[in-house]
């Protein structure tokens, strides 16, 4: 049995218990944006609940042009108005650069990958690099409600850059 | 008090109840791709706890050059097999097309978005569509353990294409 199927078998537990639907725009009228990292439990480390925030995640929780799209949807289409940033403490994106990352690929099969790793060594410095993206994007309507955090894998506190 | 502030609240009951840390590589080697849209709660959906599985979401949880990027890093560096992909029912991406949502920033700001938007129009056939970019790439190690799954808003249910 693959973990996906031991997962799906979650799933019907969850479908049993679950009442929707619920609206389509987010209640709460915000998007978080937040490292892949499996250490990450969005929707507990916030106090979330279904319907209330849209939630982007991606490698290291850096603002790339995926980002920037998903944001615009956001904002434009379905009213979200903050944006909550999150990196955190231990994040795997510390632990190589973009030149050997992309390098290794191309020595294992022949070809370079053609976008950047995203790797950084500063993760404060990396946050206040994603909320300038932001800022200075020009499709992004409001990019005034952008704070950034550093989740402490840790504690499970999340401390504001 | 603005959302953020009301969601760091909960974040330090969050923080209270919280025991860390634990191990960077996800525990059960899995990588899930999801829609951000604020009704997919994806830990609960799947059954998932703290350290289980990276989550990648963006808006439509199509597989664009981001979700790549992250999947690569996911595999190569962080030990996942598998992948999960999962679109949903009543999707914000079903309800415009590229053309006229890139025009109409144009027309706002002046400038038109140098991406695609990433709308759809087929539900199932953009999860096929996003399976068949990670089978065609030649950076992600492990393209066979891809499933799709269409999330049904109205009952909570994963259903496989």
């Amino acid at each position: 049995m693959s973990v996906t199927d031991e997962l799906l078998t979650n799933n019907a537990q969850y479908a049993r218990d679950f009442s929707g639907p619920l609206p389509l725009p987010p209640s709460r009228n915000v998007a978080v944006v937040a490292c892949m990292d499996a250490r990450l439990n969005v929707y507990g480390m916030l106090g979330l609940r279904e319907g209330e925030a849209h939630v982007i995640r991606n490698a290291g929780g850096v603002v790339t042009d995926d980002v920037i799209r998903s944001l615009v949807i956001s904002q434009r289409l379905l009213g979200t108005e903050e944006i909550i940033l999150i990196h955190h403490t231990d994040c795997g994106m510390l632990t190589f650069s973009d030149d050997e990352f992309r390098q290794s690929i191309q020595q294992e099969v022949g070809i370079k990958p053609p976008w950047a790793a995203e790797a950084f060594a500063d993760l404060e410095g990396d946050v206040r690099q994603s909320i300038a993206r932001i800022a200075n994007s020009p499709f992004v309507p409001k990019a005034d409600g952008v704070r950034g955090f550093v989740f402490d894998v840790s504690s499970g506190e999340l401390n504001e850059v």
